[in-house]
């Protein structure tokens, strides 16, 4: 460790002491966080006891309620819940049948988030297969018009970040409707976006952007886009689809804001936060239950092992990330409106994996001064300290505020759970779980000694 | 990346070139596994086709010729089975009941790996807790005599490397009845070694070293550990303990060995090792089929992308090691008397989580050009090159060679799964797996192109 950054610490005109005190500090926030898994037992309750927590539900108030009173009972100063207005979609019935050759399969089917439904009596048509947007092009309106597309797309396995592979798949769910609406399609299906070669539907937002066209849109299991692959190998198939979903108006929901006042400098802000709704299949307990713990635990574990902050720590859980951001958008007006000044704002929204490191978006200065905490971290795990990092829910305090930090867990597993039926209370391992919270604990802790 | 290492690649002479060629290489082992899978396959084949291989099954026979066959099939220039003389110990019924104040509850219960059995109708006793044998020493004969001994003791959960935990917890579960037989108790149950607060009970082998005194003993879940401790807060509790387990002399199993030559120096063999026998409770996923299959890849993976090895890459799967390492002490045994040379022996034996890194045993020349490869293997996950490696299966080879390095995947879930009915193919997450094969895979190239 740096001179620099060690005689910041705790006051200790020693070097050698400083040190000490804050590995014996960081070793203690772990030691509580392991035995005592508070962030589990929390995040247990939000997937049992309320469960899936989609855009405009009832149970995503529950759990901003709960989640408010856990951290007042946690020793929060204040704690309070910003209205949000979000839109709601419901989802129904849902499920399609291929058929080829007098053969018909079902295969497991669940809308995407945003989808128009079919019609009552559901459709059914041709499947044209593509690997792409450049083959959809090829095909033309002749190749598609009056059909079903079947985008069967893929997360590139050979890249060893997930988010990575998503990044380049993800795009084929958010705008492959709108594209085979403009050349006439009826309705599209795509392979899922994951990485498990299972048999389960991954649902996320799509999107018609400005197009008056709007064609129903699915996702089918990884094996279920093999089984059909497969069949239009052997020459036609037809596809029958239906989906009962849609958009039912909007409703209220809440971020919820705790504040954990500093002793020294009570208006330098240290936000850590995660959002609090989740797609409806799961639980939510990987996106984004552990992020909403994960922050929850970081002024949690302070308190618990007797560190007094000397910035506040302030949690904000947001309404809403998966379907608009509106949560995010909020609180970043209000923060402005009121003139919020965030020292430091750090997202946990890649899922309770094991620790791996943090993405950080700071000055030179700065970025360099938290690289001097990869020594006291690095037992722990953390040996990735990259430059640039955040989260979807801080894009609106950018340009606002200018220093951020994005929790990266390992992210192999990630996909595997992501807006499916897997993503529940089981996809969680307590351990990893509990290290990811004092990770970013003893981050925030190292920080709030920084001048 | 350090010149001294860079230039002895491929015989290259430009060294971005040859930086160039080595990324290229590792890349195209890494897309190769997470692509094709292989080894998940290899391991879903023995855990569900074959099943547990505990020592002296027919089914760790069963193992032995389908790898020796994958081999072959993967190129192998020679593969062949050693036979090992192992012990046979099974186990049948087994149960425990705790009775207090008229009331009993049914605890999951299972025999230590070498335990004698109950009599034949079970033995009753009143239970006396301990946290560890100084307590135990504290009590003496008198507290202890025709008792059963309940081991309520702990991994350490505040210690990151659950190998670690696991070190210091398992003295109980190895000496537990020994000692406690010294001292006249009729039997010993412990708390499972394990750090999941699950309702599994964990095996493993125990000793009751020079002894004469051989008394039953067992582990139960954590939970049951928990409500035991809880009885006995209330006063007298009596356990009634069944277990049908015992010796039944030996049989023959086998080491699996297959050679793929290397072009240069072929009398150079670079082992690399897993361990074929298993627990019987489960399928032996993490162990040890993970490392089986890791090492088997290993070769696999460098004739997939087309590398041709120098050195000649020889796979060992050894008989028994959880039993006695019979089948690494035959081994060793063979190697010695046949003068073989190994430059390197890398063993894989802690299961099959992502990477973490290596640890090494070798010279100080040796560790630094090792270390150089940091630079190459950290876009993986790879940031461990601990000093001081190895594994169980490579201790018998100590002293006749001297470069050994053990993988080193993440340890988090490691010990949920161990010698529990939970290491089954579920526990395996195939991109994981993968990722340590290539790991291996990349090192093993790595290697072969030092001098």
């Amino acid at each position: 460790m740096k001179i620099l950054a060690l005689s910041l610490f705790l006051g200790c005109s020693v070097q050698v002491s400083a040190q000490e005190d804050a590995n014996n500090v960081i070793k203690a926030i772990y030691t509580e966080a392991l035995g005592e898994q508070q962030g589990y037992k929390w995040l247990h309750y939000m997937c049992t006891a309320i469960g899936p927590r989609p855009s405009g539900s009832e149970a995503a108030n529950q759990a901003a309620r709960y989640t408010k009173q856990m951290m007042l009972e946690a020793g929060a100063d204040t704690a309070w819940l910003q209205p949000v207005e979000v839109p709601k979609w419901y989802r129904g019935t849902e499920w399609s049948k291929a058929y080829a050759g007098g053969d018909s399969v079902s295969l497991p089917t669940t809308a995407l988030g945003g989808s128009v439904p079919t019609p009552k009596e559901g459709l059914k048509a041709e499947v044209v297969e593509v690997g792409s947007f450049e083959e959809l092009e090829v095909l033309g309106k002749d190749g598609v018009e009056g059909k079903i597309v079947f985008y069967n797309t893929y997360m590139d396995h050979s890249l060893i970040s997930t988010f990575n592979a998503y990044g380049g798949a993800v795009k084929y769910r958010w705008a492959g409707a709108m594209e085979a609406g403009k050349l006439g399609a009826v309705a599209t299906v795509m392979r899922s976006v994951t990485l498990l070669r299972d048999d389960l539907p991954h649902t996320g937002a799509m999107s018609y952007g400005d197009s008056e066209v709007k064609i129903p849109t699915a996702a089918v299991s990884w094996q279920a886009a093999d089984r059909l692959n497969q069949m239009l190998e052997g020459g036609t198939v037809e596809l029958e689809l239906f989906l009962d979903c849609g958009v039912q108006g909007t409703a209220t929901n809440y971020n919820m804001i705790a504040d954990f006042k500093g002793s020294k400098k009570p208006d330098e802000i240290m936000l850590v936060g995660g959002h609090i709704d989740s797609w409806d299949l799961g639980q939510g307990a990987q996106d984004d239950g552990a992020g909403c713990v994960h922050a929850m635990q970081v002024p949690n574990l302070m308190k618990k092992v007797g560190y007094k902050n000397n910035r506040t720590v302030r949690v904000v859980l947001w309404a809403n990330e998966e379907f608009g951001l509106d949560g995010a958008k909020e609180y970043a007006r209000w923060a402005k409106s009121e003139g919020v000044y965030h020292w430091v704002a750090m997202e946990s929204d890649a899922g309770g994996d094991v620790p791996r490191g943090f993405g950080i978006s700071a000055n030179d200065t700065l970025l360099e001064q938290v690289r001097t905490f990869k020594e006291l971290l690095s037992p722990y795990g953390l040996h990735v300290f990259a430059q640039g990092g955040g989260g979807a829910d801080l894009g609106p305090l950018r340009g606002h505020d200018d220093f951020f930090i994005g929790y990266r867990p390992e992210s192999q597993r990630y996909f595997d759970f992501h807006h499916s039926a897997r993503d529940n209370i089981n996809a969680i391992h307590p351990r990893s779980l509990e290290m990811g919270a004092a990770s970013m604990g003893a981050l925030f802790y190292l920080l709030d000694n920084l001048d």
